[in-house]
């Protein structure tokens, strides 16, 4: 019945189509056939299982590209290689924090990407708090001295992530804020809303020229910790934070393709990253990414030659600073991309679509929307921006889909140790396989012209 | 209206009563006082954040019998001492883990107390799978040489914790039994119910004259991990455990009383353990459980004397093997007591009363399970054993009574390093409070005979 009247309306439109027809009804089939997907599940499982933490420019994420390299061949897809770049290494060492005094006790810590070492005798130094992000800002110039600050700025969980930019900061720009103001290292409260004893790390950047102090996370139980201490007179502290920065070393992306049958009609860039950070087995972040998206690939391979050209970028070195993001735009900005889309938010359900369309595209845009709503997807309103991996490609002139993962617990996990297989829920990773195989049906199938919105410098 | 029922209700009880009247509006008006009690957060806030973890016989445990003295002390309690006592004492070292081969990674792993040591060098083997500690219990008789035996047999989170004696067994003995059969080492699955990275410790037992091998638990996500490597083939792995064995060491129970009218009536004792594992900070275990005996004995104090004796036990070293529990025992066996309770499954609610009473209390046993019937707690069919300090006392002829509390998510934490203050309910732990207070005001003041149920040997 429902079928019926399905196939009907697609009749009524009557668009030009290519060899595979995005009917309604095809469509549909081809999106509740995914929902049965185990392919993303195999590829998220062997990564995680067979590599394990994949750090960008390290010999573990140079066998995660040989893996998925084999991988992605087997499965049928063309063109499959790796595109190598060079970046800057750097690599954990130990990490210990303890309060001296009459509660001497040890605090868990993490140290943040391109954090600075303490060196091997570490570094002994008075607490000072400051509650937010805004308040070290406004700590006087000079005023951290020989002193280990410590920003406790908090995050509260939200479906769609946003506290993780204004949160965020005292993690991306607090070190180097510390750093100027004298400080001999920094601790933060993780940025993150578990109360597990797994602090968060993630990357850290410093101004030009600017040497780097030791900057480390303190998990929530420990942060808080920190604080009741506080609240009871002054706290002196031991680190022994010993990361190492290892010149250049190789990175790279690996890419494979589905050739559409228009080479006219742009490409589809599909994105992942293939790099973690160390301390997890980048299940969330993001194999399951690489997952989603090469399945939903397949899927629609699988059904008949697309009219435009599906390329998967599984991005390397993602995470110390989207160095596989800045290499791919290198490297393919006079491509004609028709569209970009990235998954790299966990493996939680899709619950909306945001996206960056030209005008032109708007009967495809609600075809795609009405596709995605048996779902449990809703049309948004916020601009998409993809990303970090095609964001530059995004913002030179492609369109864009934000297939907007549930983000409620993503934060409980990202860039921590507790990243890893177990805590993805097979069906709502089906669930993102089915939303990106809609979504790539329609868009490298659509009659409409849909990017470049703004044409790319030749 | 409800008051002037139960007012009558007790008048028509009209039992002979001592100082404080146990009439059932009274019980009911202490009990409801105590759902706004503050001490036992108090005392679980402050033994937590101002020592933190407490290891058996370490400088920290040291620190917190100080602490405990003067604070006991402060709430007006007599009697408050320390009786000391020796005990071999174990620390941990380094610990690491990792696959070989071809999927190079790390596991997370914490050493089992009593773990032996890989010495500095370390320890490589095969991995031999149990999936169950029977399977261990069957391998043949040196069997094992040279190898590495991992034992993964789970466990289900229950209401009443009662998977953890036989799961528990694959930590307990199962060392012991690997190591008879020539293992060089053992690795368990975590006694646990969390996907967390944080391993479960706990204390194994080796046989007579049995030399320690290393023995450490994998967190469950490392576990699961190290199957699914397993099923893939051989897995050759690394480990480092370093712990140490220190020789002989002090360590003390902590006592406090409120010393009663009646001392022919016998002592009510009230335990839990003032030591912890390293990893956490022992807020659920058991921090919250001196918290909760020292406040509903505190508010019993302050409505007047009791009939009996009063007497808080928190014990030292109970986590490595019971010491402190030993020790009282060995000291006050020929001390009368009426009757022993512990506090020592979490701060979650309690939820049942189990008791092993004489048939001349069983007046005061139905006073009890009505006073206790508006908590949420109802009367249980299991016979009281205590906790682990005061089995002893209740095998030896005492009447028990146990406030079994709301285990489903204890064993989420228990001797891990996520035991830390944020994981206490601050309203579960006052209907501890108020549960304790109301046993101990009808046990300490009932005119009824409690116990020894069996009397004990002069």
């Amino acid at each position: 019945m429902h079928k019926r009247i399905l196939l009907a309306a697609a009749a009524a439109l009557a668009l030009p189509l290519p060899a595979f027809a995005q009917t309604a009804p095809d469509v549909a089939a081809l999106r509740d056939a995914a929902l049965k997907d185990d392919l993303a599940w195999e590829i998220t499982e062997g990564l995680t299982t067979e590599i394990g933490q994949r750090l960008a420019a390290t010999e573990a994420e140079a066998r995660a590209r040989d893996w998925s390299v084999k991988k992605l061949t087997a499965l049928g897809f063309s063109n499959v290689r790796v595109e190598p770049f060079n970046m800057p290494v750097w690599v954990r060492g130990e990490e210990k924090a303890e309060v001296l005094g009459g509660s001497a006790q040890k605090l868990t810590i993490a140290a943040l990407g391109n954090s600075g070492s303490t060196g091997a005798k570490g570094v002994e130094g008075e607490i000072v708090y400051f509650p937010t992000f805004a308040d070290l800002q406004a700590a006087p110039e000079g005023s951290l001295k020989g002193q280990i600050a410590f920003v406790s700025h908090s995050m509260t969980p939200t479906q769609d992530g946003s506290q993780y930019g204004p949160s965020g900061a005292a993690r991306r720009q607090g070190p180097s804020i510390a750093a100027t103001k004298g400080a001999a290292a920094i601790l933060i409260r993780s940025i993150g809303t578990d109360y597990h004893r797994n602090p968060h790390t993630g990357g850290t950047n410093w101004a030009k020229d600017q040497k780097p102090i030791p900057a480390a996370a303190l998990s929530l139980p420990d942060a808080e910790q920190l604080e009741r201490l506080l609240k009871r007179g002054p706290v002196t502290m031991r680190l022994r934070i010993t990361p190492e920065f290892k010149g250049q070393g190789e990175s790279g992306n690996v890419i494979a393709e589905v050739p559409g049958s228009d080479p006219a009609a742009g490409i589809v860039l599909i994105a992942c990253h293939l790099d973690s950070w160390d301390l997890g087995t980048g299940a969330i972040d993001d194999g399951a990414g690489c997952g989603i998206v090469a399945a939903a690939a397949k899927r629609v391979m699988d059904v008949g030659q697309p009219r435009r050209t599906i390329r998967i970028l599984w991005a390397g070195a993602e995470e110390p600073g989207v160095f596989g993001g800045a290499a791919y735009f290198a490297a393919h900005k006079n491509e004609r991309h028709a569209l970009a889309a990235e998954s790299d938010f966990g493996a939680d359900r899709v619950w909306r679509v945001d996206y960056k369309l030209p005008a032109s595209a708007k009967p495809m845009e609600d075809r795609l929307v009405a596709a995605l709503a048996p779902l449990g997807i809703s049309r948004g309103r916020e601009p998409a921006g993809g990303g970090a991996d095609v964001a530059a490609v995004i913002a030179a002139g492609s369109a864009g889909i934000d297939l907007q993962q549930n983000g409620t617990r993503y934060f409980d996990l990202h860039h921590t140790p507790d990243d890893t297989l177990d805590k993805i829920d097979p069906a709502q990773l089906r669930q993102n396989v089915a939303a990106w195989a809609t979504m790539l049906a329609i868009v490298a199938n659509a009659a409409e012209e849909i990017g470049p919105i703004v044409t790319p410098a030749p």
